[in-house]
């Protein structure tokens, strides 16, 4: 008895939590006036992890994606993530 | 005579070109196997840059961060990047 498995592709978009130290935004932000370029601010700079899940459905791919999200991919005291479904296919 | 202004907030996801070595990738999907996770692959790992322009409509903010992201956000020799235009509010 075989289950049905199906590839799913999504983004963790990990991000530091309001208030917490941002070092790479506030470089980015000094480095706005050598390129000449103002009223550019907030920037907040976090990782993107694009990945493949196979999985029976998309609900349990979600599942697998939440659990590495949290416990691999962030930190949670220091750092929020959101998931993303990609369409694109995973043939990449 | 004072040009009116608006704030715009958009995402810049940096990702590794394909065939381009991705070590953070390789890291995590070694990584998989001490949480038991498995049917997970194709894993890349790039930035994502977050941030708010002044601009007087949309088109002028988005060409900003389209040399922002080209310029400073990306090395275009290895890296490619997307741009997403976020509909949340600016005032974090």
């Amino acid at each position: 008895m075989s289950e049905p498995i199906a590839s799913f592709r999504f983004a963790v978009n990990v991000t530091p939590k309001p208030g917490i130290l941002d070092p790479q935004g506030r470089a980015v932000e000094g480095s706005l006036g050598h390129l000449g370029i103002e009223g550019v601010h907030d920037i907040h700079v976090g990782r993107r992890i694009e990945l493949t899940v196979e999985a029976a459905d998309e609900g349990a791919a979600l599942a697998v994606v939440e659990r590495l999200a949290g416990e691999l991919l962030s930190n949670p005291l220091i750092e929020a993530f959101a998931i993303e479904r990609l369409t694109e296919t995973s043939d990449r």
